[in-house]
């Protein structure tokens, strides 16, 4: 059999589209859409098993790693935004907490290890059913260099943020909280949405 | 046809199970377990037409409402923990931001009215793959209510929390929080995990 990889590439984490259900992943039948009694939302539920499958929005978990007067940021090797620079972050898995999330990422993304310090913006991009949860880090070494995912990865001050080539309005918009906060020295935590065009 | 709700009474949010993907919810095939290329967690991929179900952590948000010196609680009318107090919270909806989310279940809950005003908490629960996101908020008005998921709805102070009957481990924390943060006027973002036998 040809392996998946020549069928179908891929997506990176945040390309990942929502595909409507046709079918119920529990016993394969067609799916219809109705809401369940007690519900208040449709959903894809089976005919035959009864089975209801829910869609929720995924959480991206990341981090401002940070050392000294700098952060670290990485240039993506994958879509969306392929040569943009963003934060280490990614979609949560089953079975992690957040922050294990968010170290993982940094892992992956930079081979960097960081100490998460606290929790610091959530934007939820509605359009695309996505909430980004961004903790504040500690990088613990400088032996970071770039993951698969990742074409470059480094450190920057705040004057060598490269604004206009950030990948995602969420990370923008962290990082300008992020300088704001560090110059009063109080780091308030952030919310809010993301809206098209934005992403 | 019977309805639905004869043949599999609908769970209420936080019952909702994690089910193993058996079948392609794209083309009703059987699927398999397999490692992506490109990917670190194994998947549920479809040999037929090579779609990839992702399982992720799925977002419950909530509020702290606040009406001078006390706060809203519901008692549960559905499972889990039937006739045990909680913060008006629900599972996060696709197209919707997360503070959309709380007030809608606040709304849904309790009939009441609320204005969000800061990211307060975050628990992760890995083991049945959950995040809880509470933020504090304003209750607008008194004309509060049970909603259909509750028994009761009523305002409470500090030394009339039961603490012994509150329905979940994230639930507790946060409302432990909120009452040292309010002492002290200060309210920090908080984050942790909730392991079993806690949920």
């Amino acid at each position: 059999m040809a392996s998946l990889g020549s069928m179908a590439p891929p997506l990176a984490p945040m390309t990942r589209v929502i595909v409507p259900i046709n079918h119920c992943n529990a016993c394969g039948a067609r799916v219809e859409y109705k809401v369940p009694a007690g519900d208040t939302h449709s959903r894809a539920v089976c005919p035959a098993c009864g089975h209801i499958q829910y869609q929720n929005p995924k959480v991206v978990v990341g981090s401002v790693p940070v050392w000294e007067d700098r952060i670290l940021l990485c240039r993506r090797a994958i879509e969306p935004r392929h040569g943009m620079w963003t934060l280490p972050a990614g979609f949560m898995e089953n079975s992690e907490t957040a922050t294990e999330g968010a170290a993982r990422e940094a892992l992956e993304e930079a081979n960097a290890r960081i100490e998460v310090e606290q929790l610091y913006t959530l934007f939820s991009v509605p359009h695309i059913s996505q909430v980004y949860v961004i903790f504040r880090a500690r990088l613990l070494d400088l032996d970071f260099s770039p993951g698969e995912e990742s074409l470059e990865v480094k450190l920057v001050r705040e004057d060598e943020v490269p604004w206009e080539e950030l990948a995602f309005a969420s990370v923008r918009r962290t990082l300008t909280h992020f300088f704001e906060d560090r110059r009063t020295g109080v780091f308030l935590p952030r919310f809010g949405e993301v809206r098209p065009p934005d992403r």
